[in-house]
């Protein structure tokens, strides 16, 4: 394989796509971790190169995934492992990072014509984490898409996609404002649901299609959110409603309107 | 007030809390925040002493929290922002750390006798925010109790209390062995279900009282209680069931459980 150690151009744009302004300007985004760029390269989405450290081959996986890029003929550069730790983001880079362009998602073109069909838009999560566990729960209950409002984490930060767990790579997420996006979901029949402690539990016979926001970690619901939706929507619990996570509240609530 | 600043003895407190195995020995726990402080001091746990920094007086806030310190006549001790940020173990102390004691919770004196009761088991899952979120989901479901089962991480570690907001300090967390939790639960009437990508649907009529076994982020169930369980159970999707995070997982599971 006998890859190039890392430039001084590429280290520079590792260190560059570290922040969001970066990413936004060059349409690329740094995936880290081997469960994610195996994701990454079963995905869609154009790989421009990816930095290696020796530890990729320390498992039967990191060693798999190495001859993966080499036989894709992907660029691949070597870095030594405290190089490896500056460049990455995440704790636990696992000897991989991978340069890839932010696939572009707008409503327009996303998938939401089916007879049912069910959007989650995220009002302000601000924890990567939280995020992230959102679009793998988007995935996993058959929702069309994600629709990141502003003041929501970037998804494209490495711990937004590496807690999607690949899910990123296969749901389209979209990021517009609220305005907007409400207006093109009701265009194509959407019931808008805002999740709420105070709102009402889900009605019994569910609207084909439905976007379902959620709010903020702390605050909730932004006000603009809360007078343009057509119900604020709770979960019946039999102990307290406030303690639930966003994440885990969203879980259920999409749970309910998918199934 | 007129709070003193922390003594070298309490400062060598605070750096030894952040150890599991200190944690363990001491009974002791810190925790970071004004919200879970907040709850902390509403809760039953005995609050040993408290460090606060100025900026904890910057927010209304922040501001009652402190006077409802000094109303309950606990123990107050004052850091300059630089110390708060080294004896603190999460990004965002907010001013103001508690020295508590871990609540002792074991299946004997667990509430485990109501008509129906479903407690949550997990086995060896390692992310604090996975845990916290789990206990929150525990609580607002109405679980009785959590069982950690061996390599799971420290509930006690600040991380896992502050993503937990809260509901530690009020369901009962019982740190356990898995023979002995299955057996302790078999007792009382219990059926063991532990979830599972590859298990049945859960069944229309469910018992009185169940115990959810979820497993480790990436490896799952362990051996044995794959072994002993009376059935793996699993979420039925309309996507990709393996996308699920444990803690998503678990709150559609939970929510299954308890309405």
């Amino acid at each position: 394989m006998g890859s190039d150690i890392v430039t001084a151009r590429e280290a520079k744009e590792l260190r560059a796509l570290r922040t969001r302004g970066n990413r936004d300007r060059t349409g690329r985004f740094v995936a880290e971790g081997i469960r994610v760029v195996e994701d990454l390269l079963a995905s869609d989405l154009t790989v421009h190169w990816v930095a290696t450290a020796s530890t990729l081959e320390d498992t039967p996986r990191g060693a798999a995934l190495a001859r993966d890029i080499d036989r894709r003929g992907i660029p691949c550069r070597t870095l030594d492992d405290r190089d490896l730790a500056e460049f990455a983001a995440t704790d636990s880079p696992q000897g991989v990072l991978a340069v890839a362009s932010i696939p572009t998602a707008d409503l327009e073109a996303a998938p939401l014509a089916a007879d049912r069909s069910v959007v989650l838009v995220l009002d302000a999560v601000q924890d990567p984490g939280n995020f992230g566990t959102l679009v793998r729960s988007a995935e996993a209950l058959g929702a069309s898409a994600v629709i990141a409002l502003p003041g929501t984490v970037d998804p494209w930060n490495a711990k937004s996609v590496r807690s999607a767990a690949g899910s990123s790579f296969r749901v389209p997420i979209v990021q517009t404002g609220w305005e907007s996006a409400a207006a093109r979901l009701r265009e194509r029949g959407f019931t808008l649901y805002g999740a709420a402690a105070e709102g009402s539990p889900l009605p019994g016979d569910r609207p084909a299609r439905v976007a379902l926001v959620v709010g903020n970690e702390g605050a909730g619901l932004t006000t603009s959110v809360r007078e343009e939706v057509d119900a604020l929507v709770k979960i019946s619990l039999s102990g307290r409603a406030e303690s639930l996570n966003v994440a885990a509240a969203a879980a259920i609530l999409l749970y309910e309107l998918t199934r």
